[in-house]
C-alpha cells in the first residue's frame, strides 16, 4: 500500500459492514474519480529516480526529488551505484517519528561520493514549477500545494519553496553541521507529519510503494528509537537505482499528474468529502493528508 | 513509549552522533523543562478512567475523556467490566491510519450495554471547561488547544467543541447511522491525523502508554486494511478498567496539566525550538505535533 495511499482516508467501517452480503465495500467518490481519468493525467516514474530498498519484508520503492535536492540526490545514486547501502541495516525505528538506515559501525567508505554537501534545505522559489496550491490555510507555511507529486510549501515573500515532512517523505539525517548530511543517512517519516524538521534539512524523495515494510518494524528501545544491539537491527539487502535494472525486472510505476484535471477534482472531493458515512465534510485539507495515487502500470 | 511520547520531536541525530564517548543525547530544552517542573503542574490519571488493553504484545494504556463524550465511556465501561472484549482481536490494520478492534464474528451479546447511542461527535461549547488555546493557525478548525490533557478544536460561533484526531487518539466505529456506534467497535489513530474525521465520529480517549504495541501490527491486506482470515487477527487478552484491579497492580501514571505553567514553557519551546541542531525554529505548532508528558508515578 502506497504510504500516500489510493484510499487513505477510507471509512471507519465496522466490521458487521465487512460481514455484509457484499464484501466490497462500496467505491468511494476517490476510487469513482480515479477510475475516469485519462492516461493523459497520469506520469510515468522515472526509473532513473527509482530506488528499490531491498529489505527481509519486501521491497520499498522510493521516487527522488532532484528539483529540489540536486545535489543530494545526485550523491546517493553515487551512494548506491557503488553499493555503499547493501549490507548495511535499519539501525532506528521510533515511533510516531522516523524510521532511519546508515552504516551504524562506521566502516564503509563513501568511495567517490561527497562527505558534506550544501544544505538544501530550501530551494529558490521558482515561478517555472509547476504549482497547484491548496485554498486552505496552513499552519506552518505562507503557502502549501504540490509540485511533480510532492507535497510543497512557498514562502514567495522570502524567496523559497521546500518540501514538507509529510508521512512517508524521505530525508537526510545529518549533525548539527548544516552540510554535514551526505546521503549515507536516510530516513522515512512513519508518523504525524514533523513539520518542524521543514527547512532544517534536507528532503529528497518519498516511498511510493511499501511504506508498511517500514512503519511495522519494531520500534528501537534505546534513545530517539535506535536500536540497542546490532541483532534487533533490520538487514539491508540492497538499494538500487531502478533504471540500473533491465527492463524487465523493474516495477513499472505511474503517479497522478498533480497539476491535472483528476487531481483537482480528487482534492475537491476529498475537501468536501460528504457520502453515505461522512455527514460533515471539513471544506478544507492538510497538505499532509492529500494522498498521491501511484500504480503499478506505465501512463 | 507514548504515542504522544515526552521527546516526540527528538532530533535526526546520525548514527555517528550515537556511537560517540557519551551515549546519552544531550539533553533537549523540552526535557530540562519537565525535569524542572514542580508536582503540582501534573495530575494523576484517573484509574476509573482507564483502560488497560491485553495484547499478546504487552499492555496499550487508554484515558477515557467523559467530558467529551459521556454516554460512550460509560458505554464502553459497561462493555469491559462484562468481559465483552475479552476473547476477542484486532481485526484490521490499515497503513498511516488507524487500527481497529471487535467482535468480527458478531456472535457476542452487548448484554446491559447499549446498542445504539446518541452521536457525541461534538460538545456543546462550556467556558467552563479548562483551554489552553494555541496561539497559530489550524487548517480544520476556528481554535484549537488542549482541555484536560487532550487536542481539542473550538468553534464558539457554532458553540462547539470536539476531539482532534491526533495520532494515539481512540474512537468508536459505526456504520453508516450517526448513532450506530455503541464503543463495542473502537479504532486507534496510528497515522497522519485524519482530520476529516473530526465531527463525524466519536471520539473517547487517548493511548496514553505503548502504543507501538498497536502501531508496528501487520498491515491487513483486505480493503480498508482488514484482515483477509481469523488467523491474521491479534488476540485481545482483555480489556479492563484499571480501577477494578488492586492498587498494587495498576500503572500509576501521571500527565502534564495541560493549564499548568510547565506545559505552556514546553509549547513555547516547542514553537521556536532553536538550539544545535534546529537551525530555523518554526514559529508555530500543530495541535497535533504537540506530545503529552505522561510518566509513570503518582502525582
Amino acid at each position: 500500500m502506497s504510504p500516500i495511499a489510493m484510499t487513505a482516508v477510507a471509512l471507519l467501517a465496522s466490521a458487521a459492514m465487512r460481514q455484509a452480503a457484499d464484501p466490497a465495500p462500496p467505491m468511494s467518490a476517490a476510487d469513482q474519480i480515479i477510475g475516469a481519468s485519462p492516461a493523459g493525467d497520469w506520469r510515468a516514474i522515472d526509473p532513473e529516480n527509482t530506488l528499490y530498498l531491498d529489505l527481509p519484508g519486501g521491497r520499498v520503492i522510493i521516487e527522488l526529488a532532484p528539483a529540489f535536492a540536486p545535489l543530494h540526490v545526485a550523491n546517493i545514486k553515487r551512494l548506491v551505484r557503488q553499493g555503499y547501502f547493501d549490507g548495511l541495516a535499519v539501525v532506528r525505528a521510533q515511533d510516531n517519528y522516523v524510521v532511519q538506515w546508515a552504516d551504524s559501525d562506521g566502516k564503509r567508505s563513501l568511495g567517490g561520493a561527497a562527505a558534506t554537501l550544501p544544505p538544501e534545505f530550501t530551494a529558490a522559489f521558482d515561478a517555472a514549477l509547476p504549482f497547484t496550491p491548496l485554498p486552505d490555510v496552513d499552519t506552518y507555511a505562507p503557502q502549501v500545494g504540490f509540485t511533480d507529486g510532492f507535497p510543497v510549501a512557498r514562502d514567495p515573500a522570502a524567496g523559497q519553496t521546500w518540501l514538507t515532512h509529510c508521512y512517508g517523505m524521505v530525508g537526510v539525517g545529518r549533525d548539527n553541521a548544516v552540510e554535514s548530511g551526505s546521503g549515507a543517512e536516510l530516513y522515512a517519516v512513519i508518523g504525524q507529519a514533523p513539520r518542524l524538521l521543514d527547512r532544517n534539512v534536507a528532503l529528497v524523495g518519498h516511498v511510493v510503494q511499501e511504506i508498511d515494510i517500514l512503519s511495522v518494524m519494531p520500534r528501537g528501545k534505546g534513545a530517539l528509537g535506535f536500536y540497542q544491539t546490532p541483532a534487533e537491527r533490520v538487514a539491508i539487502h540492497s538499494i538500487k537505482v531502478a533504471a540500473d535494472l533491465p527492463p524487465a525486472q523493474r516495477v513499472p510505476l505511474s503517479a497522478l499528474k498533480t497539476d491535472s484535471p483528476t487531481f483537482a477534482a480528487l482534492l475537491q472531493a476529498r475537501r468536501f468529502r460528504h457520502d453515505d458515512w461522512y455527514k460533515v465534510p471539513a471544506g478544507r485539507v492538510d497538505v499532509c493528508n492529500v494522498p498521491l495515487p501511484v500504480r503499478v502500470g506505465r501512463g
